[in-house]
């Protein structure tokens, strides 16, 4: 009897040892694809602060504000940014019903895919690509040639689906920050309705906390009731400046983590550090975090050169602020879910 | 012994009756102001079947979106809109500065409160002492400016703060909504800065949802930090066809319950109404209300002929087409919270 009550304690103790080894392996790390080191742990502390009771900086779960950028920052942007592709493919599609475009030099290298011609266009140019195959539709129609092409479209150097396309070590940070009550938002230069018909699926992000830059609509009553027609018109450019004003709108509250890979995302940056009241990063903790392209094996490398993403004054004052820059190379150890 | 037994099941008898008798004061009528019939009728037969799994119309809690206007629908809007009365206020405050305002017809005007007056200006004129008073700061000194304003000023009829003037039944029909895991919005006229500040504590609704009116405002980087810098120009009106594009725009989903009191909501109402793809009201069960004026004595009564909050053709389409019309006077038991 004495020798059962020995086992039976023997069995309760490897039971403990066994669901705290789980808990290690589930729970203990929350970030498994970054690496031990500075930045993992820089994301680490922010969040251990912010949500401790007991700390000077505890902020209630209401005020964790975390904003994304998207291109770049939670999934690839080269050779050249994804909806840019999208672009080009709508042209192909519609092309069809558009047999003048083959004389129409700027049409005819979106058909070829020439990005360079295109770009040599100016944002002239560029713009009437993007209003021709975003433009002309309702809202609905719009949305479901964005689902048809999201997950169908692959990336010419991968062959992987664009969807695939998102950085592993990102989802986790995203899932870190949901599971410790933040609630996390996209703020990207890219298109609010291109993003919204995916964005949960992929990130988790619903339509409601995706903040972009949008064409006008116009509400129209049909004879099938109404509708909201795209019109080939900028509303707004959800770029530089124009994050933090996106985010007031939007949020009405400010962050206090940040997100973003390039110059576009400085501002949005800079007003996540500040006090407000003015003074810089004074009261409370805050993250901010630039994603740094540093893998031209596992993805590209480029900074403050670049076409795109440009990184160059994001970078510097990072490094005069402390902020955290995600070496991709180093801090990294997978760089999509597929990858090894 | 067997006495004590007995004794001891009466009690847990009594216990069991109290705990239920409790229960139904507590939930079984979420919604005590509302009078029985065929208004509160139709809303709570909306939510059973939406939140019903087993019912061909349930809505998964995501999908669960309402929206409300604020001005005649969950506070009142007489004798003037209240912002109108904030805008006068402010003038007043900011006469001090201005002793050249005694000498303009407009400002004087408002300084002397005199509606009429300034109404006779037309458009230009409210917009003048509209952007005067909104304008020209940073958007954390307007908030400032709104806080104290809504904790101080007072109604001229019932000499009640501003934000005591607010509908005891819709109060309750926010926490019905919320209790079945509804995501409650305001889509209102009324600036989004100016309700921002107290939403959340008079209505439980948090700044990111809220949506309303906008001027345009500036990133700018001083030597205390960023800020956002108000300007005296209008960004977006929030009313009547802008009601649905700024829905699509904020939230990115399709109300399936919207709750007005004028023809500014109407196309709010359309929108919610409307199926998908085209058709009235094909697909799933949606919850159009419209809040009806009617109660001159514990309210005000208003709506075909009104200057404020005017409901003529809201009220013929609501009719045709069936939707929820709240007569104030003998559909709600009491009118504010504080009222008999």
């Amino acid at each position: 009897m004495k020798k059962y009550k020995l086992s039976f304690s023997l069995l309760v103790f490897v039971l403990l040892i066994y669901s705290c080894s789980e808990q290690t392996t589930k729970y203990g790390d929350p970030l498994p694809s970054w690496n031990d080191g500075a930045t993992k742990q820089s994301i680490v502390d922010f969040v251990n602060e912010v949500t401790d009771e007991s700390s000077p900086n505890f902020v209630k779960p209401a005020d964790r504000i975390a904003t994304f950028d998207n291109d770049g920052t939670l999934w690839s942007e080269q050779p050249f940014y994804f909806q840019f592709q999208f672009a080009f493919d709508r042209v192909k599609e519609m092309s069809v019903d558009h047999p003048e475009w083959k004389d129409n030099p700027l049409f005819k290298a979106a058909l070829e895919n020439d990005m360079k011609t295109v770009m040599k266009s100016g944002m002239k140019g560029l713009m009437e690509v993007i209003m021709t195959t975003h433009a002309g539709m309702t809202t609905e129609e719009f949305e479901q040639v964005v689902k048809e092409w999201i997950n169908t479209a692959k990336h010419p150097k991968t062959n992987k689906l664009y969807k695939e396309m998102v950085f592993q070590p990102m989802l986790e940070l995203l899932d870190y920050l949901r599971a410790n009550d933040f609630k996390t938002y996209i703020v990207s230069g890219g298109g609010i309705e291109f993003m919204r018909p995916w964005t949960e699926e992929v990130y988790g992000i619903p339509p409601e906390q995706v903040i972009g830059s949008s064409i006008k609509v116009k509400y129209e009553m049909t004879d099938k009731g109404p509708v909201l027609k795209r019109l080939p018109e900028v509303d707004f450019f959800d770029d530089k400046e124009e994050k933090p004003v996106a985010i007031h709108k939007f949020i009405g509250k400010r962050p206090i983590a940040a997100f973003g890979n390039s110059d576009g995302d400085l501002q949005m940056l800079q007003w996540t550090a500040a006090t407000p009241g003015g003074g810089q990063a004074g009261e409370g903790k805050r993250l901010m975090l630039y994603v740094h392209h540093t893998d031209a094996e596992r993805e590209w490398a480029y900074d403050r050169e670049s076409h795109i993403g440009g990184l160059n004054k994001g970078l510097d004052e990072a490094n005069e602020n402390g902020w955290t820059v995600v070496d991709m190379k180093n801090d990294w150890k997978k760089i999509y879910p597929w990858s090894e």
